[in-house]
């Protein structure tokens, strides 16, 4: 083929006590990337849409161009590329914008290659996008959007390493955005460099009733272990009312709730498609009633949802 | 009745990254209480058996009778009990010797009464044993010697929370129990008060690991969890030839392997049976050569097996 459409999710990272482990694709929304094949060697991005013109287009300085680059480069550059980009969710939100940008731009341009590129080459690529745009090339966002389901991402660099985890069929999750932005960089600046011993063990307690709530389809078991005890006590201030629609989403039914990634976006888990609803709307009536942003997005979806395609 | 046996079985605690969160019970070593319905209030150990002298007989001393005057408070004091305690586990061993006592003689009174007590309090009776002897009422010992299986404990006192987890029926594992004693006390005291993000983060990953790799049965991902780096660092300078024992552990087939309790006894999985009996040996043969102690117990036991009984 000489010209592929492909799409990623975003998804849900920093899954409050697996801050830095877990994150979850989401059905929607996420990022469109159409890759032509081009005798001119390198990639170019011809187009960006969606994005207010706010996101550089020089390929070198954006996810998309830098993951694609990093894919010819590993297969020998037999070929350019010309990229457009359809930015089908917000920036700076929490939700992996960059990581899906990245992903569907390396799923487009490997079914220009007549082979499939082995996944993990992928995901590596889609870590450079990341470091270039967050300062950091981790995989907590890229591993949902490429894999989807649910992930834990262990290691950075060379040594990551990514493993699926069961996740009960029926589980559901309202992604709550409201319109403020958190740049992903200033967050990490917020995180302590040390944690008392006694927070580290409750959060590793955590993380494996989330883990294991996870497992067996225990929602009860699930929420109990939804309490970050790193991240979440020095982001939230970034969001007005979060305690608010934290406390609302429990109300209404939600097993769990948390910023995803490093906010503004929240999550909240539910038993169901319905009470998803439920709580979406609870949490943004709450922000809205705290002033959090000028309007807020809502998104439902399953939790076990298939990662990045060609369309 | 007015006279009842009880065996508990010794646990796994501190299960490498479930540091102060994770513990499993064994099929043995473990604890026998026998107690006696006497019409004086209160409660009399009247033997303790297979401690070489070394224990408490004040049952204001010693765990067992800790334990089992909570319980006949707890019920009202309606009678008073005299107990036998037949140790069948070395003390100061990392293996929950303390807790397997406290749990046989909770079980072998409550087996007095007409109706049972709730689970929940026996739990609480316990934790009040181990903190007499340990000096804190953690139950991460007593959880598992009291429900069986393998159990996540999160919290303290009267806010403690435990939960089952799913374990592979296939899984074995080997406990090797060097002729050392490392007391908890001392073992605790050793412990860091702060740790770095990065490491709590890592610990957080691989108990995530851990948790995942027993619910789905993937020994692999078991094995990769299995990296403690809050307490192990600290504890292991106490245990000659730890690392030779680790290693042979995993070259024999192991699915990691780390210390029980605060050591000296080290546990390691293994997929099966033969594996485990194969894994204990080439501990033994390991520490032998380090020169630890002047001999080695080994027991072989299932993973997810029964907590404590009445015989």
């Amino acid at each position: 083929m000489s010209i592929v459409t492909a799409w990623a999710p975003g998804s849900v990272s920093n899954v409050s006590s697996g801050f830095d482990v877990l994150g979850f694709a989401i059905e929607e929304p996420g990022d469109r990337v159409t890759a032509t094949r081009e005798d001119a060697a390198g990639v170019r991005i011809t187009e960006v849409r969606g994005d207010d013109g706010r996101l550089p287009r020089g390929a070198g300085e954006n996810t998309a161009g830098v993951a694609a680059r990093q894919l010819l480069a590993h297969r020998g550059d037999p070929f350019g590329v010309s990229l457009v980009l359809e930015k089908g969710m917000p920036l700076a939100s929490g939700l992996g914008s960059s990581a899906a940008s990245a992903v569907a731009a390396l799923v487009a341009v490997d079914a220009l290659f007549d082979s499939p590129t082995p996944r993990e080459v992928l995901l590596r690529c889609a870590m450079e996008g990341e470091r270039i745009a967050c300062g950091t090339g981790h995989a907590d966002n890229v591993a949902p959007s490429l894999y989807g389901g649910f992930v834990l991402v262990r290691g950075r660099g060379e040594s990551v390493r990514v493993d699926s985890l069961p996740v009960p069929p029926e589980l559901w999750c309202a992604v709550v955005h409201p319109h403020l932005e958190v740049p992903t960089r200033e967050a990490r600046s917020k995180l302590p460099d040390r944690v008392a011993l006694a927070d580290a063990v409750a959060q590793a307690g955590n993380v494996a009733a989330l883990v294991a709530g996870l497992a067996v389809g225990d929602t009860e078991l699930l929420a109990s272990g939804i309490e970050d005890r790193f991240a979440e006590p020095v982001r939230t201030d970034a969001v007005p009312g979060f305690a608010a629609a934290k406390a609302a989403a429990g109300d209404a039914g939600a097993c769990g709730c948390g910023l995803s990634g490093s906010g503004p976006t929240m999550f909240a888990f539910a038993p169901d498609r319905s009470a998803a609803e439920h709580v979406a709307v609870a949490m943004r009536e709450a922000l809205a009633r705290a002033g959090a942003g000028d309007g807020t997005d809502l998104w439902i979806s399953r939790v076990g949802v298939p990662g990045a395609r060609v369309l």
